[in-house]
């Protein structure tokens, strides 16, 4: 996997940055003493979280020192330290665990979030969003521009640095039992965007990234002109020359029991 | 269509109001002077905007007389009077037309919100919200119970009390020209319910109105019988025996160029 990039990432930050005020609206705390955004990528889901209480402990950590150094120039007043959201377990005294956007890479994600929510102390929270876009048009196409070059054999894998999401179902039964309150939704958001390069350049700095980084200079560009062309046939322009991305994305709000 | 019952309608009140919470969060207007809620049904939707605006003067219209009664009840303070959504146009002190899951069962809406759209001031939102359901196993169920006792003749047409609702691009298309922002989405809300029998009360407040009515006490325990067995297949029970009904939605919010 490439080094992130954070003024990439940072291109849409309105539109990323979205869903996790949606998400954080439904977290059901009035004053939390400490929160924790886990992969907190570079400090905008958890600029959000010091701005709704600014009274409270707010940490942050990530794989990524990029991301780390991006974020700790933004919030010079939190602490972010390098961990690994598979690994990591809060202690007692945290009352919030928040995570927009981190899941979807961490394999058997499933799991790691049941035994989050278990370290949790009775009343806490773990409230996370994770893109479901996997069989969305725009992802569909990467696959599909992976196999349809000279490039097929080196992108063979690169499908795989993702899993598909599990059914609702099965975050409800996994994570019910240790949950005095679940709320589970999806939410396909619809970002008019200028035409099909931006949204190119939308995947280009996430879901795109395994696709792009096992390339050379020069296979890349052509990778990029066929991707390119699939996503204009996917996206139409609308009348006024915008292309819709709709990007579906699951909600888990969790209170500890 | 049978006359609305309000309390039948307000059992699932907490689950029915959440997405007209969401819509009103999404509204951009911090002092709007004039609100109308249309379609305010018992009023539950009105007083989510006289909560946020307790300085505006809010309104609510709808058809139904028993609907108006409950919502004069509820709030003795606000007018409501008696107007159809399809025909009534806002005059121009209005800041915001909110509409909480009315227009699906108003034919031919796309044209009546371009109509309320272009009616609005500059500056004036539209804020509307529609189930978009009809491809969901609880109304795939009503057609086939429909279509599979004697009563089929008599339910032939119940099924058209509703139009699936346009794609979003179609939405995209119609309202942009007259829009300085358009923002759309879908929720897909999961409520965990006390099994199928709950979930047929649900539809039975709304969806399944039209293919209730038209039928005699018996035949409508036998329809009822039948379609319950088809949502207790479609919707098993969880873990915690909770049956989770997931329920799309439609989100429109438009600020008038």
């Amino acid at each position: 996997m490439p080094a992130w990039s954070s003024a990439r990432y940072l291109k849409f930050e309105n539109e990323r940055s979205r869903p996790a005020a949606d998400l954080l609206a439904r977290v059901p705390l009035d004053a939390p003493e400490a929160v924790v955004d886990i992969g907190c990528g570079p400090g905008n889901s958890t600029e959000l979280l010091t701005k709704r209480w600014p009274q409270a402990r707010v940490e942050g950590f990530d794989t990524s020192e990029t991301m780390l150094d991006a974020a700790r120039e933004r919030l010079p007043g939190v602490r972010f330290f390098k961990a690994d959201a598979a690994r990591w377990l809060p202690d007692e005294t945290v009352d919030l665990l928040f995570s927009n956007a981190v899941f979807q890479w961490v394999p058997g994600h499933l799991a790691v979030l049941e035994r989050l929510l278990k370290a949790l102390k009775p009343g806490a929270v773990l409230a996370v969003q994770m893109p479901d876009n996997l069989a969305e048009p725009s992802h569909l196409a990467m696959e599909a521009a992976a196999q349809a070059g000279p490039w097929a054999d080196t992108l063979a894998k690169a499908g795989l640095a993702r899993d598909p999401l599990p059914d609702k179902t099965v975050y409800y039964d996994r994570l019910k039992p240790h949950a005095a309150q679940l709320d589970l939704w999806h939410t396909i958001y619809t970002h008019p965007l200028d035409g099909a390069g931006a949204i190119v350049d939308w995947v280009g700095g996430t879901g795109l990234r395994p696709y792009l980084e096992p390339l050379g200079e020069e296979e890349r560009a052509a990778f990029l002109a066929d991707y390119t062309a699939r996503i204009a046939e996917a996206y139409p322009a609308r009348a006024d020359g915008k292309a819709l991305l709709w990007f579906p994305r699951l909600f888990i709000v969790a209170v500890r029991a």
